[in-house]
């Protein structure tokens, strides 16, 4: 499952898979909440969206886009609050996760770590051999995003949980 | 509950009283989780330690100091992160949240919105009438936050619960 981290639209992309192979979308969605609310109604919104979508598609691991500080410093906090409910929905059901920068997910599904989102749209609707381009248009950075966990994260994921393993020991 | 968010020590102060009459302190602790842990893990157990103290102390109401992106840029996605899971906590717990500036914490307790670290944790002391300052440093801030809670918020609480009742009818 990846993660697109937002408060207002948190974008969702679920693909099966095995590195080296294509891989196929299983599902793909945007959990919204309502930019009225207070923070503390919409972070829990966005917590029970994440959680319920987890549970409905029981994915082996969560990957979550990677906040950066040069982004808009004025949502950099909401997507960074968002970000944290993510990986914590991901702990809180036992699964593993990982986080990739932007550049590392363009890169993965583009070639290039400095495509646009159009080239991203473009990739991804090839990649997963959809015959239209995923909807919402939000939703393809969270199908990139899985992709490239799919395809960058698999090892680095086993390593990881072996490493949480040892430490329970 | 005040709370001072932060990765990897989070201040937690809890107050009683009410508006106009100084408060008496009801505990003062710091959740830490180790830098070495990988994020999610650690988001984890920000939320396991607060909701813990929230299950012990059964607070009212929680207060959470608000996150500027004049921070320190590298810090302050973590800060960012950890503040959404104490808004989250209190949330999951059905209790009114709300959230401050540092200079309206300070103002409220030095009357002063610029007052350093150690006017807070002088007035503090005094406010609460303790024998010595609040120990861990650190968690100063944190009872200041909930006596700004306390002496600030309580009409803007119940302003807030109500249209929350109103939403849910």
């Amino acid at each position: 499952m990846g993660i697109d981290p937002g408060l207002t639209r948190c974008g969702v992309g679920v693909v099966e898979g095995r590195p080296g192979a294509p891989g196929t979308m299983v599902a793909v969605d945007v959990v919204r909440t309502d930019p009225e609310a207070g923070l503390a109604d919409r972070l829990l919104a966005l917590d029970e969206g994440l959680r319920a979508l987890i549970d409905a598609h029981r994915p082996e691991a969560v990957a979550v886009e990677r906040v950066f500080s040069q982004h808009n410093v004025a949502s950099v906090i909401g997507t960074a609050q968002a970000s944290g409910i993510a990986l914590l929905a991901a702990a809180r059901s036992g699964l593993p996760s990982a986080t990739y920068t932007p550049s590392e997910v363009k890169n993965a599904v583009c070639g290039n770590g400095t495509a646009d989102k159009r080239q991203v749209t473009t990739m991804i609707t090839r990649i997963l051999r959809l015959t239209e381009p995923p909807k919402p248009a939000d939703a393809a950075d969270a199908l990139a995003i899985a992709v490239c966990h799919l395809w960058r994260g698999g090892v680095q994921a086993r390593i990881a949980q072996a490493a949480a393993k040892e430490r329970i020991r």
